[in-house]
């Protein structure tokens, strides 16, 4: 097996890790897997993003209600807030004698890409390097609250925890993924008919802890407990509602 | 020099490749790639995307105006069009007798996030395996036309060009990054004052690339190239309406 496949084996098998050992990261390694991640796509060498490295316990537990308390947030040794981040770029220009225009929903979105791609291109160099890491959606839940609690002038996307495993990835830990067919069209979509619906799913609905899932929750089926257990529709509104605020506040007025 | 090393080398000196050779990419490492990709982490195992592999000459053609006539569209052997797709759950909801609640802006950034990085995990796949890709920056552009060429039901994000690197990346082809005190915060962030700006954009004003960029678009700054040239406010504000009305028609109503 060559480089190229032991690589390619990594990938087809990594996992999010939840749960942390003790072991701190050494600095010098956290700065070293940044600068790398740094190298990462961006948008017109602009670098739209940037970074909070969150270690001290007390700042973590005034994280963690943002991130309704899940546990990760004061285990693991390390809690990386990925900014969307104009704030240095539009010094910058102002510095420069040049008027930024970046006030919009474009600009928006760019800085959003950006944040995203290098933090998973983080996430990535973490694992190579014996880490494990979970991102947290709840981010943009409460990215107004995340944004006092770490000073931000700007933008939050994307938290991600890191730490070392707690135990090596389980097979159980694998989340499922959908056959290739059902992600992937072929120079055009086509959209799914019911038989393609059901085949796309089909393996998903038939796995023990999902069938377990369903039974837990009272469903009929795994998509009522995604979309009334775990995404309904009242808390998404809620969210669209304080996300837009504060991304108006943070001076992206909607077009 | 351990695997790791080797890895961390590579992730420091890979580089955006714009320039192919006409050599194509075997399907069967192409579907390789991407089911490694699929394994990235996404939103509560929803996979909220899809992607859409274009190889055929005439459909690049099509694409090539909304990417602005950009010579890796009909150069690449492939354009990949990741997109932010809810029509495949959303189908699977309906047909499991649940009520998906996903058009909203909560529901539009976590499929925008998950987009994004399951793109970059396939963006390094391809360039572990030899590969080489240009993200286009277009595509929120004119997502509305990429949309109507690709029969898409709904919502682009990124489109990634992907073939064999024309020739191995130089030194100049590597863009420079901000030193990494610019990009990194610890614990809080603290806000940059302006010699924390001048300190950050000194080593990208004064590389002699950068000064001729200057001088070539007759700017005093290399901050007014940014500002005037290559991201004009006008252009921002009108691609921010057009994708603005895209999102929307896509049923995402803005809150």
């Amino acid at each position: 097996m060559n480089e190229t496949e032991q690589l390619m084996q990594y990938f087809m098998r990594r996992a999010t890790v939840r749960q942390y050992t003790e072991r701190p990261i050494d600095p010098a390694l956290m700065e070293r897997m940044i600068a790398a991640a740094a190298h990462a796509p961006n948008t017109g060498g602009m670098q739209l993003y940037s970074v909070v490295v969150t270690t001290d316990p007390e700042i973590k537990a005034a994280l963690s209600p943002c991130h309704f308390n899940q546990p990760m947030v004061t285990q693991a040794p390390a809690v990386l807030t990925f900014c969307a981040d104009y704030n240095r770029f539009e010094a910058w220009c102002r510095a420069s004698n040049a008027q930024p225009g970046f006030n919009n929903f474009e600009s928006f979105m760019a800085a959003v890409i950006d944040a995203t791609v290098f933090a998973q291109q983080f996430n990535t160099i973490a694992e190579v390097n014996g880490l494990g890491c979970c991102y947290l959606g709840t981010t943009t839940y409460n990215a107004g609250d995340i944004a006092r609690v770490l000073h931000l002038p700007k933008r939050v996307v994307v938290t991600l925890t890191v730490g070392y495993p707690h135990h090596p990835v389980t097979d159980d830990e694998r989340t499922e993924r959908l056959p290739l067919e059902a992600i992937v069209h072929h120079d055009l979509y086509t959209d799914y008919d019911d038989r393609a619906i059901a085949t796309a799913y089909a393996e998903k609905e038939a796995l023990p802890r999902n069938r377990q899932f369903v039974a837990e929750n009272g469903k009929e089926t795994l998509a009522q407990v995604f979309t009334d257990v775990r995404y309904p529709r009242d808390a998404a509104e809620t969210f669209s509602r304080l996300f837009r605020d504060f991304v108006v506040e943070q001076g992206f007025p909607f077009p």
